[in-house]
């Protein structure tokens, strides 16, 4: 935990800016060896921390750039996903917090609204940044600001999201003052997807970076000219000068680049004169960068360190996590495998997540059966609903909290159709680092209001096995099952998992008092929990509920028939399982009799970025939680609520 | 009711179509004459239905060449969105259905895969195809049919959504052989919006429709050629010849077009070498059509008869819907424009829907501060948090089921930001005719997860305008509100609504045995439950919740403490407003002395199109299941449950 051993490089020029006004006055010499201190204080700051150090690395001189020529804050500066923006923070008054990157009650691993004034928009999940910035632009000019610049900076990765092309679309029809600057790397989390990508790198190699005298001959004759020109003729002028033919021209931008993203001598000029230009209507600056750009060992990653542990300065060498159990998304990827190969019918989808769900195992094993669609959530859930119309078995693997991105796909192309897709829902619950932009807590909640919909929990490792099984046999109907983000309980496991009887929970222990009833990997803590209630004399059941839709009725009803309290516990928000079970209680008129029923779920809040166990803390969804609510439904301490409600 | 007062028209032809294998032997001259009897069947069938006339009239040519060219079923016709399909169902073996559209029982007002093999993926929501294509493409590939075709025809309406671009990025980078017709008839429900259309505007008036021997002296030379030229080569030279820089081709397709997608001495030979290619990888036809094209009086409305009343053939004119009160939509329109006179931050924000959500009455009054920003749920969420960043009052229109398409944006970019976008959710709860697919089900439930939002629900027209004011007052977080479709009460209106206490709710009348706590505009059933509970002896409190978040605590525990049922009641799924008020009490431990309780809402299944008040007795929603439900609580009837749960 001592992190890098080397002291903090020697920034003399970083060490004067407190805020980007700062180094307002810096010559271009200057703000070159400000880049090269910010570049080495980031991979300071990173290697104590752990973090996204590619991204940020690849735009060090961009930020600096940006920050020069522009009056932020009163400009607006929004970074798309927001984890290239360690050297925004560094230049934006958080340099003093910098190590404190992804800690609890550190600063936030993106950008974040509730931490600056520079960071006018917050983000994490990708492409949202041309919205923001174009309702930010048509903002200042409804309200007669029509001088302040909004500026988004977009991966190309983040350009195969359909979100992008929607802002995109809407912004090339308007005459908004936009600037957005595609920060091409040709990488986003994994190696580009899509035509677009193809498409860019076509532009790329056709084109090569304009020479600094070209542009500035035509940048001078284009933008601020003389008055008398007709703002129209100046239109046509750029268009067929500067431009011409791109994809971005056709859809309504002024293009310009692509330029070099790490020489200050063209940035700093061309971004002076994208400032000073009095054209109406967005412009899209299409700049290079490199991934990792400047540290060595990053360079030469193939991720290009897009997310790394703590790490040492000089080698570039990572702490090892401890050896432990596997994490649960390559249990599930090897589930998976163990099902495709007996049945040819499975294939995968992913969406721009091969390595975070573990799905390039998959793809190693079947290369032709496995598909990475890019960013782009919304057509993986409809691509997999077609395949499964004709017969194929697909299992679309995402994020909890990135399905949300194709939540009306699933509903209205999967769900209302009854088609027997299955969605493999990794980091469900609270994440730890990645905060409440990442936290899978809602899904149990906007799938539990499906009709028809197969929902599933793990409770550890060689559950998830039984739930790929599960969904790989049941081909009539949609399947969603949930599993956390880290590492299992360490579990032997079965060479491929058991199809689990629909529907149907299980008992683990059984008891008289009190009953909890644990929707996924809560259960361990019911487990400590009961452990701990014996010490009062109470004895406990405790359940797994396997299932939240269709929901044990038996089990439920037993549960609430013989016992005194009954404690549902899930990783979600509220309107989720607990809920599902009181709706058939309720119905079943098992309410009716004094039934102690606590749902027990995460808080009504968001939940700041901690270590999980620090987090689960904050949720009150701790073993000594669990106990708290036992004990105080039965009046059995002082407290007779607990503090929740 | 009685619908046309004329006769069907004559179709001999059409007369020996029961499926498209019937027509295929049929001459071009024949396809010409069966298209003009489709069409007039199609017009005088929903003279007596009403239903979506425009578009299917704009695709008569094309749905007939399509069938008579591609071997349907076998091959995959896609037609986005479906509402066009209404020749489609006529040619494939529901001719004899074709008189009860959009009725209760009768053929649904869209494609449906349970309604026929001609309807292999259903739709309802836009920009579904070439996601759901490609899907198929690509397991055909996969199971070794790669014969198979797969055609997906979508409007250029339809391409404004990041969904369709989604698709594009993904089948222009694959080998897949999927065709995509883009029916380009410069409108989808309103006038087009978007660099898109722009685009599409400009690529037709800059290529006169090719001419036919031009066309087919190319096509010649390109499609099923001699075998010894190398595909490769015939990649180029058709992406040299035939098309050549546009939009589509950058993104990996080969682009046909445009052509006169009326005439068909075009549409067949073209289609047929379409057909007959072995060229790899995806294609785009462009095909110009006129909506509502053959029938006078639609093409000569301004909307041209998008969606229509039952009318007379003859004239053209509408049943017009007796005299009633205005409609939810026009309410809301009028309290947001009283409030926008008096706040000039006031925006309004619709994604294609401006005349379906009112807000063109919006735009008219303040035509700089309206937005339609086409088919883009994902970019209207997020431009209008970008806009509340800077200080606007941004209003979102949309309706409850197309705010799933932006529901990831919703909880990232609003929630999560606690940014004061303001959600009118129209259209909430069931819907009537269109049925499952455009039912607004889910909203309680998908957005009471979420921490920090304010939920609201209209029981009738002034508390929707008292909803327009609350949401305008509440400035510092999230607020949506739902009212359903159709007309309001009739209830005299203010000339605006006074804002609301916020989380405080409302009792209407008050009684001692039964509560009735309803979220929305069941509260008139409600009302005349009591009424008939009074008759049981039993007197009856009624509520209006008015608010899910914050929920009314005093009034909630008010109600659970001081009767003996509580039954809750909402337009919408489960775990909704029901699972907030249970949530609560339980944790209040109010759920423990014996009250019984019971959340009325929407069952757990799918409920197909049929009058509203028809569809809420399949829901058991209307005053009689109140009544039963309060009675069976108490053991005041035979039946001792409900059925339910």
């Amino acid at each position: 935990m001592s992190g890098s051993p080397i002291a903090p490089p020697a920034t003399p020029l970083l060490d004067r800016v407190k805020v980007p006004a700062d180094m307002r006055n810096y010559s271009g010499e200057q703000l070159r060896q400000l880049a090269d201190e910010v570049r080495a204080e980031t991979i300071h700051a990173v290697s104590q921390t752990g973090g996204h150090l590619g991204a940020s690395l690849g735009v060090v001189e961009l930020t600096v750039a940006v920050h020069a020529v522009f009056d932020t804050p009163r400009d607006r500066l929004i970074w798309d996903v927001g984890h290239q923006a360690y050297p925004h923070k560094i230049l934006t008054g958080r340099r003093d917090r910098i190590r404190t990157l992804r800690q609890g009650g550190g600063l936030s691993g993106f950008t974040k609204r509730s931490e600056s004034e520079y960071d006018p928009f917050g983000a994490a999940h990708s492409s949202t940044s041309i919205s923001a910035g174009l309702g930010m632009a048509v903002a200042s000019g409804l309200k007669g600001e029509p001088d302040r610049h909004v500026i988004a900076v977009i991966g190309d990765g983040s350009m195969s999201a359909g979100m992008a092309y929607e802002a995109m679309n809407n912004a090339g029809a308007s005459k908004a003052k936009l600037i957005v600057i595609l920060n091409d790397n040709d990488m986003s989390i994994a190696p580009p997807v899509g035509a677009m990508s193809a498409y860019l790198s076509r532009l790329i190699s056709s084109r090569p970076f304009i020479s600094i005298r070209d542009m500035m001959g035509k940048l001078a004759k284009l933008f601020p000219g003389p008055i008398e020109r007709a703002a129209k003729r100046a239109d046509e002028y750029a268009r067929g000068l500067l431009t011409g033919g791109t994809l971005f021209e056709e859809m309504g931008f002024y293009y310009v680049g692509p330029i070099d993203g790490h020489d200050m001598d063209h940035l700093l000029p061309v971004l002076r004169n994208l400032r000073d230009t009095e054209l109406n209507g967005p412009i899209l600056l299409h700049v290079v960068t490199q991934k990792g750009k400047g540290y060595a060992p990053a360079e030469a990653s193939a991720d290009k360190y897009h997310g790394v542990q703590k790490f040492n300065v000089i080698t570039g060498e990572q702490q090892k996590a401890p050896p432990g159990p596997p994490a649960y998304q390559k249990v599930f990827a090897t589930a998976l495998i163990a099902e495709a190969e007996e049945d040819d019918r499975i294939v995968a989808v992913n969406a721009a997540m091969p390595s975070g769900t573990s799905l390039d195992m998959f793809a190693k094993r079947f290369p032709k059966r496995c598909f990475d669609v890019g960013i782009a959530e919304q057509h993986a859930v409809t691509f997999a609903a077609g395949m499964a119309t004709e017969g194929m078995k697909p299992f679309c693997a995402i994020y909890s909290t990135f399905l949300q991105r194709g939540y009306d796909q699933l509903v209205h192309d999967v769900v209302l159709q009854s088609l027997p897709v299955r969605f493999a829902m990794d980091r469900a619950g609270l994440v730890g680092a990645d905060g409440a932009t990442h936290a899978g807590s809602f899904d149990i909640a906007y799938l539990g209001c499906l009709p028809g919909i197969v929902l599933m929990a793990a409770a550890d490792e060689v559950e998830l096995m039984h739930m790929v099984a599960t969904a790989t046999a049941l081909d009539d109907r949609p399947t969603a099952f949930r599993y956390p983000r880290g590492e299992g309980l360490g579990l032997e496991l079965p060479k491929r998992g058991t199809p689990l009887e629909l529907g149907k929970g299980r008992v683990i222990r059984e008891g008289t008092s009190v009953a909890i009833l644990s929707y996924g990997a809560r259960l361990q803590e019911c487990l400590k929990a009961a452990d701990e209630l014996a010490t009062f004399g109470l004895s406990t059941t405790v359940a797994d509920a396997r299932f939240a839709k269709p929901i044990d009725a038996d089990l439920v009803e037993r549960l609430a028939r013989e016992h005194a309290v009954l404690i549902t516990i899930e990783e979600g928000s509220m309107c989720g399982f607990g809920s599902i079970v009181m709706q058939h209680l309720a119905w079943k008129g098992l309410l009716d009799n004094g039934l102690k029923i606590r749902p027990m779920c995460l808080p009504d809040k968001l939940i700041d970025h901690d270590a999980p166990k620090k987090q689960y803390d904050v949720a009150r969804l701790n073993a000594p939680h669990i106990v708290e609510t036992a004990l105080a439904a039965l009046g059995r301490e002082a407290m007779a609520q607990p503090a929740r409600a």
